[in-house]
């Protein structure tokens, strides 16, 4: 198997993660996705250090080869960027700290990876990930969704770079693409439900 | 002496900081100021944990009793939104593994205590830094009396709950206010200044 991947969609109130690995066929293999939650009602210092001790054990866990962060937009507001900025920061120094690369991909990016184009809404985005990862129910809540949308969307451009020979931690700083295997991956998926 | 609190304006390039402690009969003791640079060159996962292990190394050798960390203002761009979110949350982090509370202060309150008014520009803020502390030169580079001017602030806010009673901590979390205290230890310096 190649990865696993962890991808992060961050935030102090809800931090979403999901770990997809895949195999050696190119297949897409989920392995967990969730939420880590820190109270509104504690002090923010508290909160971002149970997060960032969350994020450690998580890390440490999984041992992923490569971190997918979502990359917060402009037209985000300042309060989102902010506090999007506090939650990153922890998981790319966790990354750092253990010699594990990371890349950043902004939603449309991710959208566009999993489900064909960069409108899709969140329902969608869940819709296509319990598709693609052969999932028997949609992964909850969004947070948990996302996250595994960017590990996908990750290892989609991991598939890419291999076929064409590119260097993965380089590529994967300037942001994946989607992959041919990963469109297979999902006309397959797309196709099975179909046949129901 | 009471403190020393660890002023903080935080950013990945450059992150000031400034050490200032209150002596016995109200003075206020400039103790180090300075920046913590990062290499532009260097990935963001590295710059950031190069961040993070100075500032716990900053925080181990002054063991301030407070940190005073500026808020970012909502005028700002989300780009300095993200940026500013990424360290100063990796700053509210080392604070909280080590029990020291954190006081948030915008750059208007900062302005406010230290020159007198919301108004007041870079030069000014560092010129009065100067003289409320007694340095013999402008404290270099803005960034550096930002820091200061942060731990001055906090430091203002303390002599004034501590004449009233009120809880530090409860009121650190709320921002501090201008001090009686160092309105006279502003006079002072002004007055000295004139005399000269």
């Amino acid at each position: 198997m190649f990865g696993p991947v962890l991808g992060i969609d961050p935030g102090v109130s809800r931090c979403g993660y999901g770990v997809v690995g895949l195999g050696r066929h190119g297949e897409l293999q989920p392995m967990a996705c969730g939420v880590i939650r820190t109270s509104p009602d504690r002090p923010l210092p508290e909160r971002l250090a149970t997060l960032a001790h969350e994020l450690e054990i998580l890390v440490d866990e999984i041992r992923p080869v490569a971190l997918a962060v979502e990359r917060v937009l402009f037209q985000a507001n300042v309060r989102t960027a902010m506090s999007v900025g506090q939650a990153s920061g922890l998981a790319l120094v966790v990354a750092a700290r253990r010699d594990i690369p990371v890349a950043n991909y902004s939603p449309n990016e991710v959208k566009l990876a999993v489900v064909g184009h960069g409108g899709a809404d969140k329902a969608q985005v869940q819709e296509m990930v319990m598709r693609v990862l052969h999932l028997k129910e949609l992964p909850r809540p969004p947070d948990a969704a996302d996250a595994l949308a960017l590990a996908v969307c990750h290892l989609g451009g991991v598939s890419l770079r291999a076929a064409v020979g590119h260097d993965e931690r380089i590529e994967a700083a300037a942001g994946g693409a989607p992959s041919p295997r990963l469109d297979r991956a999902i006309a397959a998926a797309v196709a099975r439900e179909q046949a129901q």
